[in-house]
């Protein structure tokens, strides 16, 4: 993947891509949203490469996505939990799942649920302000900072 | 991208990403939200190797995301559109954005408007029947088609 390519510019999707554009990156942070920390659990988890998954841990660390805990002493060892970013990057892992939902309907999928009431929650992605689903708007691009005010 | 693997299992979150798992599709997808439909548009905008771009384009149309559409008879020329599942993506995209200018506030990005106000929009994931935001939810996935009802 070229980061420094897709990063280079203003867009703030582009820099979101940059950051978190593969699959196993999105899927461990997917599982540790769901309390997954450890190397070993992210490992039986996902089924990855020993070595694709540290790379991978190590990019989401740098990123800010991750950070190190040590909850070993000897021999040391680090176990892998989300910052403050990499938790509010779940919804977008919440909007993408309902997507799927829509859209392949064709299969059976497991369900996110509100976890105290058991009722499933439907992901949509709206304007904080007006409450119009975004994907209803028509959206463009502009240079941030230009206003006088 | 290990797809395969990624797509067995019954999460909608991990099919997702299958589908559109990696940066590139997910630029071109962003271009093609902007309108950009022929392949020396996302080239240039992207500036990404032809070949990568052939692959990704095609992987779309096979997911569907894109359809070709042809616009030239001699020579046959095919454009990419977005199918209603490629356009349904796109507010998962505006989330990225809103999450990289959230985290990384220390770069000054460019920001998604609406189009007939220019008004900033502050794109958020909520579950569609309380409108409260995911991330401030707990949630877990349940396997579906389990209930009664």
């Amino acid at each position: 993947m070229d980061c420094e390519k897709i990063s280079g510019g203003k867009c703030a999707i582009a820099h979101g891509v940059a950051r978190v554009g593969d699959a196993w990156s999105m899927m461990i942070l997917r599982d540790a949203g769901l309390g997954l920390s450890r190397f070993d659990e992210f490992h039986k988890s996902l089924g990855i490469a020993p070595n694709i998954l540290t790379r991978r841990l190590t990019m989401l660390v740098d990123q800010g996505l991750l950070k190190r805990r040590q909850y070993c002493d000897r021999p040391p060892r680090d176990e892998f939990v989300l910052t403050e970013a990499g938790r509010d990057y779940l919804p977008i892992l919440h909007a993408l799942s309902a997507w799927t939902q829509r859209h392949f309907a064709d299969r059976q999928f497991s369900q996110l649920v509100d976890a105290q009431t058991a009722v499933p929650v439907e992901p949509v992605v709206v304007d904080r302000v007006t409450g119009r689903p975004t994907g209803e708007m028509v959206l463009r691009l502009v240079e941030s900072g230009l206003s006088e005010g």
